[in-house]
């Protein structure tokens, strides 16, 4: 493919210039529409990318036959219906997350995006993280051993959401790292809880636990918030061999190895009930890094993937998994704290 | 009261030689007995105390007239018996956390005090914790506003316990310091998940999440576990006014005030859902604290509770608030995190 | 003056692409030249600024009239050079520090600028950074009362110079930091030391250390280093009342402010020759910053100060004071640390 | 030697407890004595060692035929007179450090301990710390490469100190440690400078500078505060290979062994002048630390040498390079910075 692969974006707000700016860094792209309801927005992206046509609304930019891939950029509950036009029309998508707000819908565009033979990506930028990526590393080559348990913390205080709950904004970072650690295996029961704090007109929780359990024995516990006093993004990975941290906000030591573990000695202490427990507590190693930048990496992939005919790593299967659980878990959350069983 | 207050101490195991010595440093008492059915830590014992008799069973320390009060140390399902034939001889008892392990064990035992006029105490460390209090001042000052969530981490490799699981082996430190900062207020729904993870041939949970709403809207979530690659011990508590975090583990600045918040203001953005939200984000104040350890003012506390009529903080009222939650604990963790009410 | 500040640049290097983003942003100026040796550097330019007119020397950017300021961001042997042109050609000139490598040269730059009625800035970045700017404050009020002593230490892993030492490379900096807080006065005596490590053809000290006394009794102290194992940017302010620490790399705790102190009581014991001092420690607090990049503040001060005819903070007489500091400090290092005076 | 050895303390101070402490936990020691002149310490010490002699000078000591083995706790200005008393006397000397205040005082007790036969140690505690030693033999085992640099900080609010400035007091630990990595090279160059802040009718350095340069090409600065608003004990260690830093306060991240150095290539950029230098950063190794107590390994060490008739580690002679190195470093101080010759 010698032509330059022609982007359009649709959704030019709060995080839409980041990823814009992520795919223009690629050398084989070119940047041939922009869309967004709002004046402003829309003049800096003129100003950004000044040969792109500046448009207002989706059904222009569906009509033009000069995009081929379609960047999907707006607030969570317009992902379907734009995706699924742009599907209809041919056009390759990336989809922020989550990629739609029910398992159907989800369903939907990846038939549709399989009968047009066409490129359906989520933006589960994480994966494409270099911390993630090593601890996946360690984990293939046997490392960590058995996986016992995940526990991810994602808090700050704000972005306050409107549109959908702290759960649906932030766990899906969470969610999706933990299927990628975990080879895209699905929980088998989901259980969540939710609260809200802030006085809204219309309530939606700004602080939720979800818990994911595997068939494996795994489980994924996941706290996200928008009222934190610190900003947190960490997570931390347990096996039966090593154990792991990665923690989002030290650069310097984003991951750690852990060689700790417990070695069980089948002779209990006969009154006192202690276990005669080995534990097991040996150097920490913080490996170096190569940090690119993930979103680059993610939207070079996208590219890539149209250009090469690939399937991305966070394809719309990806997408329909993680809105699966985060719907058991809305399931649950309204149930208050029910565990859901996935089929 | 002239003479000094004569103690007897039951069980000198892991624990038990930290609350011997810190009772001990009290200019008022005698320690006249200790018992333990640990040759090995019998000796030690004498070796440190040297004027005290030597025990190896209860029913010879119940009989010796000569014990004004007594230590149990003992794990948690001796407790019950212990205390409950020292009361009846007189004693009074201060006993390691959790006080018993059933509501109605508790309530003998606070029954059987108040008809014996005699001091029950349980062992709430933290109630006496100077970062404990110095955030309790705080609160009752007005400065922290109305409490929305309190999320509370500990965490550790090991100590791999037999008797008990990890939440009520870890767990009572953070519902008696959640309690204490609400005043004492009872939650009205419990839910709890627990989870096994290391191959022992008598399960126990190793790692917990214990959820407690409570009437006010106040919400604490408790992690609890032995199977962590860090050493957390951390409480963050989210008001309306102001956020706090007491981190045990980091003495230069246990204790931070966080001058953050959310300022709604009523007016959405029309598309695109954003809540026009004002972030407010001030100063950091880390207070200077006088620690002095809070097991000694713990023991302490007892001695001049006894000498001077005078009811503990941590009373046998607060050992079975405790024990009450953790009862309705263990039944959502067996059925799967379903929440229990409080009535 | 309503027209556009017409600006130009010479040297697109390292450092040189940040500081014409930095300039561009301020919504009256112009970028009507780059100039620089690299083929490559150039092509850049010529990418993010497409109207400039893209140059390979100083003679044809001296010859254009359409430049009103020039910012030199070349190697600083070449500084003097250049601007001395650049000034004789009646252009403003934003220097990267150090203004030149000799104090005679700065002088004749100075004063070049006084009779040409120019403005002449020189790069003292961090007089623009707000921690910085946020203790000056502190100490103007008066909260950090006498100062004692300031020790600034400056290390990283690399980046390796082959035109400048360790010192005159970073400690720039932390002088032109030190005078900004000490009301820029000068040191009365300098004493420095300086160590060649790695096996270079021509060595340059890797490692150095620079003492400066000031009349008041203040002493700073400061450390550059290529060779560190850790990226450290740290200065501690110690005063009679209060003390400070301004970390650069800690972006969420950056400037402390700690209450703290020692009183001293006139009578000592007796025997052991102890002071009875009493060491004072209470609340420390870290203050909200707002924290503008501070290349921005100082490119945009440049072009108000042209605008408006304003003098610079970081004038020719400023960037004088730090080259008469370096040059002391240097014929100290020859001599092996024996202090020079100032007069 | 089947008997106990039997030992005697003079100095129950600020220090003092500890010392006896912990030599008093070796299974083969008994204490016979202890001496000082304030009537609560000795009446403290009493408390604590139930069965040694209570005392108030030294004459008294010194003729008691019972003490094999001095521990001499007293400020430095009277190390040399008592121990040299002890020596005389036929007993065994433990020296807190410095050994004495003149290289020609250490050097007369070396002599008359080789002279008696008697095991003379000072102080040095650090050259018994776990993290020490483990720097000293990822040294020995050539994992660092050549030693280019040592940067020592101890810093920290109080104690001050009216008998020795602050280098006397809290650099003899940095110098130590530099000498004990180096084999117990001497360094060939000192420079020092030190500063008075504080108001007191006897002013002594709070604040000081050490530079010890080696035959080798490595250099150790040693940075010593009583007036810092951190508790800082780290010290740095750069070599060819591998950097080492080692922070005493951060107890779980106490030794970082970074793979990190600077690989030059001969051909450097024609114009700029840049080195074309190859950074190298590699993972970072936290090791696993086996920490016993420092001052009881010492203590433990002394009574061994007594018994089993083995030199020190930190012997006499190590005592006698610690203080002609701050001898020669006070003169440089008094002379601001002139370096002294060491031949």
């Amino acid at each position: 493919m010698a032509s330059k692969t022609r982007i359009a974006q649709i959704g030019f707000g709060y995080w839409g210039p980041n990823i814009l700016r992520a795919i223009s860094s690629h050398g084989d792209v070119e940047i041939v529409a922009v869309s967004d309801k709002d004046k402003q927005q829309l003049a800096q992206a003129g100003r950004a990318f000044p040969t792109a046509a500046l448009l207002d609304g989706i059904d222009e930019l569906i009509a033009r036959p000069d995009v081929e891939a379609l960047i999907v950029a707006l607030p969570a509950g317009l992902h379907f219906d734009v995706t699924k036009k742009a599907l209809e029309a041919g056009m390759h998508c990336f989809v922020e997350k989550p990629l739609a707000l029910t398992t159907a819908d989800c369903a939907t565009l990846v038939e549709l995006a399989a009968k047009k033979q066409r490129v359906l990506m989520v933006g589960h930028t994480f994966e494409y993280h270099g911390a993630v990526r090593k601890i996946k590393t360690l984990i293939d080559a046997g490392e960590i051993g058995q996986i016992y348990s995940i526990i991810a913390q994602r808090m700050n205080l704000g972005r306050i959401r409107q549109d959908v709950d702290a759960m649906w904004n932030l766990a899906p970072h969470d969610i999706s790292i933990a299927l990628y650690w975990l080879d895209n295996a699905m929980p088998v029961s989901i259980r969540a809880q939710g609260f809200s704090h802030l006085p809204r007109p219309k309530p939606l929780a700004d602080l939720t636990y979800l818990t994911m359990e595997f068939a494996s024995g795994a489980v994924a516990h996941v706290i996200s918030s928008w009222l934190s006093p610190e900003k947190i993004r960490k997570v931390m990975l347990v096996g039966s061999k090593k154990m792991v941290t990665y923690d989002d906000v030290n650069v310097e030591t984003m991951v750690q190895i852990h060689d700790k573990g417990v070695d069980l000695n089948a002779m209990p202490t006969p009154d006192y009930g202690e276990y005669q427990t080995l534990v097991r507590s040996g150097d920490l190693i913080i490996p170096a890094l190569r940090l690119t930048e993930p979103l680059r990496v993610e939207m070079h992939h996208f590219v890539d993937c149209i250009r090469h005919g690939k399937a991305p790593v966070s394809d719309g299967e990806s997408g329909l998994r993680v809105t699966r659980i985060l719907e058991a878990a809305s399931e649950s959350m309204a149930r208050k704290g029910v565990p859901i069983e996935l089929k």
